[in-house]
Parts: C-alpha cells; sequence; structure tokens
C-alpha cells in the first residue's frame, strides 16, 4: 500500500494549516475529516484572527479550507476510528459512512480539536451564536455596558469574568459550589473587582430569549429558590473536551485529556504531532491553532528527513 | 505621569496581533514603530498567512494595521531608544524624530521582529522580491520545475535547500567553506539528493536580471575562478540579526541573540513579554508572530492581575 508522507487528522484552522504548508513543501498529505472547516464554521462572527476582522465562521472556515484546496491539499471526507504505529509507519482506519478502509502513513499530525463542555440545559443550544458563547476572548467585545453571565468556578471562568469585567457593565459569576477551583490570586482579584457579582452555590436552569440570550433561569442549591436574571450574554467556562481516544494508546496525554506537546507539536511518540485546541497549551484560539498546524509540518520535516 | 496597561514595541504581524488582542479586552495599550505594518510590507506576495491566499505584503500588513485601528488601538510613531525598569514599572525612552519623550507602562510586549543577514552584494538589494528570497517555507511554491540557488551552510540553508528540491527542478547550494555547520544527519540527506548540486568554497559576487533573478555571478576562494549560474530565484540564509539592544540587559538572551521564552512570551524579566521572530522558536512566519501576540496579551493579562 502506498505511504503518504503526514496523514493531517482534523480539519479545523490547525488541520488545515498544515494542509497549506505541507502542500506548498510538495509532501505528500491528506486531511482526513467529516467535513473540513473546523468547529469554527459555527461561530456567529469571528473578529479576532489578525487581519479579516468581522468574518463569519463559516466565511473564516471556507477561506481556510479554499486556501488549502487552491494549494492542492487533498481531502478525505471520513472520521478516523483507529491508529496504530507498526514500526516507524502508521496504519489509520477511516470510515466514510459506509465502509471501513485504511491508509498508511509516515507521520501523522493529530488535530482533532476540542469540544467545549455543555450546560445541556434548555435554550442553551437553540441560543448559541446568538448571546451563549463559550469563549470571552473571542466574542467579549460584543458586549460592550452589557449584563453577561458567566458560568463555572475554575481558572478558566474567573479569568472570563475579569476579562469580561472590562468590557461589560456587569458580569454575573454563577458557580455550583461555595468555592472555587481557581487560584487564589484570581480569586480574589475577582471579589475585588466592583462591576463582578458572585452568584454562589447556584445552577442554571434554562436560557430563553426570542432572537438572542434575554434571561437566565438559576436555582439556589441550598434553598431551591428559582430566581432569573436579565443578561444579553452567557459565558460558559465548565471545561473543555479533548478527544483522543484515537491516539491516547500512543502518545502522553495530561491529566486535562490534552496531548502532551509544546509549539513544535512533537508528543511523546515519534512520528505524531499535535495541534491546535487538542494540546496542551494556554491560549486556544483560531490563531494559536494555525500557528500550530504550520509548526507541526516543520517537525514533521525534520522527522521525515531522519526517518 | 500615566501609566498605560502595555506598551507594544514592534508593529508587525506580532505587535499588531497584540494590539489587537489588547483592544478588545480593553486594556490600555499603545503601539510604538515608525510605521506599523512590519517587514511583511515589503514582501511581494504572501501565499502561506491561512485564509488569505496570494495577498501582496503591503495589503497584508496594512490589513493588520487596520484590524488593531478599527478596535480601537492606538499608535505612537516613534522608535523605542531605550527601555529601564523601575520597581514594577517600565520606563520608555521614544523618539518621534524630532524630540524624545518618556512614557511610563506596567508591561511590555517586545515584538521587534528580526532582520535576515545580507550578502550585501550586487543586485540583492534591487531584485529582492523579485526572485531574492530570505525565506524557502514562504516562497518555494514560486518555483515550481525552475532553477535556484541557496546560500548558506547552516541548519537553516540545508532545510531550505531541502525544501526547495521537491518543488524546483535544480537546486545549487553554495557554500563559503568545504565543511557544513549544519548537523550531520540533514548534511547527509542533502547530500543523497539528486537534484541538489553543492558548490563548496565558493562566494557570491553579484546578481543579475532585468525584472527578475536571471543570474548569479560566483567565485571559487581557492581557484579564484569565476562563474556564473543561470537562475529563477535565489534564497539568502546566512542568519538574522535580531536586535534586541534596548532589553538586553534586562532579559535573557541566547546565543543567536534572540530573547529567551517559549509560546507564552514569558522571559526572564517579569513584566516583559517576546514575541514574533525576536524570540526563540522553531519557525519564524507570519502566522507564528501573529500566534505569539495573542499569547502575550493573555501572558500580560495574568502578569496585571497579580501585579
Amino acid at each position: 500500500m502506498k505511504q503518504i508522507d503526514i496523514a493531517i487528522v482534523g480539519g479545523g484552522p490547525a488541520g488545515l494549516t498544515a494542509a497549506i504548508y505541507a502542500a506548498r513543501e510538495r509532501l505528500n498529505t491528506v486531511v482526513i475529516d467529516e467535513y473540513a472547516g473546523g468547529q469554527i464554521l459555527q461561530a456567529d462572527i469571528v473578529d479576532n484572527y489578525p487581519a479579516l476582522p468581522s468574518i463569519t465562521g463559516e466565511e473564516l472556515g471556507e477561506a481556510f479550507r479554499s486556501h488549502a484546496e487552491e494549494k492542492g491539499a487533498e481531502f478525505l471526507e471520513c472520521a478516523v476510528t483507529a491508529i496504530e504505529k507498526n514500526g516507524d509507519s502508521f496504519a489509520l482506519k477511516v470510515f466514510d459512512g459506509v465502509e471501513e478502509s485504511d491508509l498508511q502513513a509516515k507521520s501523522v499530525i493529530y488535530a482533532a480539536g476540542c469540544q467545549h463542555r455543555h450546560l445541556n440545559i434548555p435554550g442553551e443550544e437553540r441560543l448559541t451564536g446568538h448571546g451563549v458563547s463559550y469563549c470571552a476572548s473571542c466574542d467579549a467585545a460584543f458586549y460592550p455596558d452589557k449584563a453577561v453571565a458567566v458560568i463555572g468556578g475554575g481558572n478558566t471562568a474567573l479569568a472570563e469574568a475579569l476579562l469580561l469585567s472590562r468590557v461589560a457593565k456587569n458580569v454575573y459569576l454563577i458557580h455550583r459550589r461555595d468555592t472555587f477551583r481557581a487560584s487564589a490570586d484570581i480569586v480574589e482579584t475577582v471579589r475585588n473587582t466592583e462591576n463582578i457579582q458572585l452568584i454562589m452555590d447556584t445552577i442554571p436552569l434554562e436560557i430563553t430569549g426570542e432572537q438572542s440570550v434575554e434571561t437566565l433561569q438559576l436555582q439556589h442549591k441550598i434553598t431551591g429558590k428559582q430566581f432569573t436574571l436579565l443578561v444579553d450574554g452567557i459565558f460558559v467556562a465548565v471545561g473543555m473536551l479533548p478527544d483522543t481516544k484515537v491516539i491516547s494508546h500512543l502518545a502522553d496525554i495530561d491529566e486535562g485529556g490534552y496531548v502532551i506537546a509544546d509549539e513544535t507539536g512533537v508528543t511523546s511518540c515519534a512520528g505524531l504531532f499535535a495541534a491546535g485546541d487538542i494540546r496542551t497549551k494556554q491560549f486556544r484560539q483560531v490563531v494559536t491553532a494555525a500557528a500550530d498546524g504550520a509548526n507541526c509540518v516543520k517537525s514533521a520535516e525534520q522527522y521525515l528527513q531522519k526517518r
């Protein structure tokens, strides 16, 4: 069976940038995803991918994809169901929705992305992109002088609350416990920020709104009392779900479920590189995912030369 | 004197992305550069900034700049002549071409970029962007089935030769010594690559061409014999010149002259962050510089919270 140079698993900004770089360098590559473009396709407006302000998520995802296509990248519209390493080659099983087939690659760039953990309450899915957001860095700027709620109690939730406090008028921080998991210094800063109001021991029940978010229904866990906040935006920060099941037997994974790799994308498994939201990193953004794609091709190229 | 939150030194893709992120998060920031846009402005065509294929360097630089302006970033058209740290504040001296003034900042993102070392031979400057390139990853794709020369003997030069060997028809690798500084494995791969021809003990004298590169004039150092190669492209890989003189007394610098920092941009000096080509990294590209700008704002934000 013919071996390709790099199998790119995942067609978001990381995978598509890897495809652009690999195609321009005439490496034999294929991008494997059910539909390339990535979760960015679901974003309403993306305003922080540098040099392309206020673009819709769909336009941005398609722009990444068409750039890769234009450079000659090849696509396989399949899910990857298994990856094994045999000697210095990788064997991938892919599924096109009808039948499974095999693929041999000298190296793999794993760029499968991450899902944000959801609240799974009524209104959340319907109003995602219309007031419900999973990324304050991306969307805070859309709420100048408005009222917003952040749901969560970890470092990410508190950092999002602080960021929002500089843009929005009022920030409600809703946490289901009576203490925060976040580090002490950030907790103190949040407590000292005038326009952040803490609502502890409280769980979200429902999000309402016609065209966009209007209210957040809450329940106090101890008293059982239900109450309603009038908010324009709701930022859900209750964790991420990195999907590494097809590679977790090959590469080291951290306690949060992310593939352990620095900016070079090099993992504990020779020839397997991790790009984008799936790897350990401080800031998961379209532009940092794209940078990872470029870096992983550089790393793969060095690996292929020595192989 | 009023203190700003972040002084961003350098207005290339790294500094401008930092400005976009900082402005969107309502951090009080100023970008300081004689003219924001960065060295990308000098590039002919940039084809590897993801989602914006085949854009001129000027258009791309202006797109970064106008995105930052649109988000409310402020600019100071000055050179930075000195940076000192006093307690937990930074004092910057800036020069607008007429007079020097002072600026106080709580933190600094240093994104001053790097210059490529030049050959300083006739024709080089005139034909830069018209066949003379300093980045094979950026420009190799413009030379399918053509003849190109790479000048240099380090890892970068050899990696560029290998990359070009997959795209171009013939690659001449010109080095002024009889051995390479590059690592043994890459030297061996280069020697085993059919369409790379090594030309050792040889120095470049002149580049000629009307609209674009036509010939490279060379001289053998031992015999003194002069000869001419017909080439379409010349890739100069004789090193970089990172400019860190205003911060080298504050932060650790590596032997190559780069500021030591990982992808978070955190340097050995608290409150001083390094973004883009100026820091230690494996791959200096527009997209990796932009990612650095985003990461440095994240890092600066964490620093400012604790400060």
